[in-house]
C-alpha cells in the first residue's frame, strides 16, 4: 500500500457527491450524480455502484481503506438512515452501510451530513485546532454538527445535533418532519422560499419577486436583495431574526467558540448574517455576549462534505 | 497519607453545604451555613473560613488533596463566579478560587452547581456508567450539566450547560438574568411561585392558595396540589408543559440517554413530571420519541452537590 486513500460520499437531497481523498485532505478525483430520479433505494445504490466501482478499480481496491458517507439522518451507530424528510426514500430505516458494503466490498461508515461537514471543517477547514465549535448547514434543510472537547457529539442514539429541529416558532409553519415551527421550516433554502411565497400572497407591495410565484428559489431572493428589493431584504431580516434567536438558545447549552456556516444559504453573506448576528446578540445571555465568532466554511461546499465523509475512515 | 480526602463545597442561593469526602464517595463529615446575610463576599469567605479551618485541622491538612466548589455561574477555567443572579453578590466577577485558596491554603477548583451535580450523579448516583446524559436542577434557579462521550461539556468559555436560560416563552416573563421568557423564570421554585402569584391576581376562582399571596412557596403549591386543589394542579400542568417543550428542544441537540432531575422542585414527582413527559413527547422529533428516560437523583440533594464538588478534586 503506497498511500492510504478513502472514498468519501456526501448524499444530499438533490445530488450525491463523491471523491477519492488522501490523508492530507487532497481530493484526487471527484464526481457527482443525482440523488433523485431513482424509483427505489436499491436502484439508487445500483446507479452509485456503477459510478464508484470503476473509480475503485482505477485507484486500486487495496489502496482504499474504506468508505465514509454523510447523509441526512445518517446514524453512526446503526449505519442506517432513519426518517430523512429531505431524501427521496422516506419512511422506515434504510440500512445504507449494509447495502453499500455489499455493493462495493469495502468497509463503510455513516454519519449525518452535518456531522461529516463538522469533521471536514475540524480536520481541513475553518475549525482547524478548535475544540468547541458548531457547524450549521443551511441547505435544503438545516443541519448541525457539534464538537465539544475536540470530539463530535453523537449522543446516546447517534442522532445528536439536530439543531434544525429546535422549535423556533411555537405552533408555526409545518416542517417536513411532521411537527410545527422548526428552525428548518424557516431558515433553510426551502424555508426562506416558503416565507417569500407566503408574503407574496398576503401582501400587495411591489417586488422584483412578483411573477415568479410557485417557482422561486433562494438564489432569486438573494439576487433581488442585492438589487435593493425591499421585500426580499425584509425576508432576509425575518429569516435572520429567527436564526439568530434560535442560535442564542443553542449557545447557552453548548458554549461554542465559533459557529461555522455552510451550505447554499450561507453564501447570502451580510444580507442575511448581519441580522443573524444582531438578533443573536440581542437575545444572548450576558455571559456569552460578543464572544461567539461567525465563520463561513473555508472549503467549497462539495469538498467539505466529501472531506468530512472521508474523515470517518481514518 | 492514609486515605486521600477532598473537601466539597456547594454554594447555593440560600445555603452553603460542605463535606469531607473520600474517594469512594463516603461523606465523613458534613455541615452547612447560610450563603445570605453577609454584607460582602469577603465577609462570607471569612465566615466560611471559620467553619472550614477547624474541619481541615480535624481531618489533617496533609490528608486533604484539595477543595472542589460548585456555585451558580462558577467557571471551571477562570475560577470566577460571573453575574450570578441567584447569589447575594451580583455584578462583576468574583475570584472565588483565588479567595478560597488564600483563606484555606489548599488547592481549589470551581464549576457551576449543576455541573457539580452531574459529576456527582456520574460518579456516585443515578447516572453511574452513562456516557450521554443531562442533569437538570430545579431549585431557586434552573441549571444543567451535560455529559457527552463520558465527559462534562464546559464549552469554549467554561459556561456551557445554561439550559435554564433557553428562551421558553418569547417576550415572556422577566428573568433574573435581565432577559425575558427564560425557562428559569417559569420552571424553577421561584418561577412556579411567580406563576401562582400571577394567576391568583388575574383569576377569581377559589383555591387553597388564597390568603397566602405574597408569601407562597413551591412547597405550598405542592401541598395544595396533593389535596386536589384545581388551580395548583393547573399550575403544575402549565409549568410541566413549558419544561417539557423546552426539554424537547434540548434533546434534539444533545440526544441524552437520560435526564436526571435534581433539586427542590424535582421532588414534586408525578404531579409535575407526568406533564413534563407528556409535553416533551408531544413536541419531540420522531427519531427521539419514547427514547429518553427520566430519573430522579438517587442522592440526597445536599449530598449530590457535595459529592459532585468533591469529584472536581480527583
Amino acid at each position: 500500500m503506497t498511500q492510504p486513500l478513502a472514498l468519501g460520499i456526501d448524499i444530499g437531497g438533490t445530488n450525491t457527491a463523491y471523491g477519492i481523498v488522501n490523508r492530507r485532505g487532497d481530493i484526487l478525483h471527484k464526481g457527482s450524480m443525482p440523488t433523485t430520479g431513482h424509483a427505489t433505494v436499491q436502484e439508487y445504490i445500483e446507479a452509485l455502484k456503477g459510478e464508484l466501482l470503476p473509480l475503485i478499480d482505477r485507484f486500486g481496491r487495496d489502496e482504499i481503506e474504506g468508505v465514509g458517507v454523510g447523509a441526512p439522518n445518517g446514524n453512526y451507530y446503526t449505519g442506517e438512515i432513519l426518517f430523512a424528510p429531505n431524501l427521496p426514500w422516506k419512511g422506515a430505516a434504510i440500512p445504507l452501510v449494509k447495502m453499500l458494503n455489499e455493493a462495493l466490498g469495502l468497509p463503510c461508515k455513516l454519519t449525518n451530513d452535518a456531522n461529516a461537514a463538522a469533521l471536514g471543517e475540524m480536520m481541513y477547514g475553518a475549525a482547524r485546532g478548535m475544540k468547541d465549535f458548531v457547524v450549521v448547514t443551511l441547505g435544503t434543510g438545516v443541519g448541525s454538527g457539534f464538537v465539544a472537547n475536540g470530539q463530535l457529539i453523537y449522543g446516546h442514539d447517534g442522532f445528536a445535533g439536530e439543531f434544525g429541529h429546535m422549535i423556533s416558532v411555537r405552533d408555526g409553519r409545518k416542517c417536513g418532519c411532521g411537527r410545527k415551527g422548526c428552525l428548518e421550516a424557516y431558515c433553510s433554502a426551502t424555508g426562506i422560499v416558503a416565507t417569500a411565497e407566503e408574503w407574496l400572497t398576503e401582501d400587495n407591495s411591489p417586488s422584483l419577486l412578483r411573477g415568479k410565484e410557485g417557482k422561486l428559489t433562494a438564489r432569486d431572493l438573494h439576487e433581488a436583495a442585492l438589487r435593493g428589493d425591499v421585500m426580499a431584504l425584509q425576508i432576509f431580516e425575518y429569516t435572520g431574526k429567527i436564526l439568530g434567536q434560535t442560535l442564542a438558545d443553542m449557545v447557552v447549552v453548548t458554549s461554542p467558540q465559533t459557529i461555522v456556516f455552510f451550505g447554499g444559504l450561507a453564501h447570502a453573506g451580510d444580507i442575511l448574517f448581519r441580522h443573524v448576528r444582531y438578533y443573536m446578540e440581542e437575545s444572548m445571555l450576558n455571559i456569552f455576549k460578543d464572544k461567539v465568532a461567525f465563520l463561513q466554511s473555508a472549503l467549497p461546499d462539495a469538498d467539505a462534505a466529501i472531506l468530512g465523509a472521508s474523515a470517518l475512515v481514518w
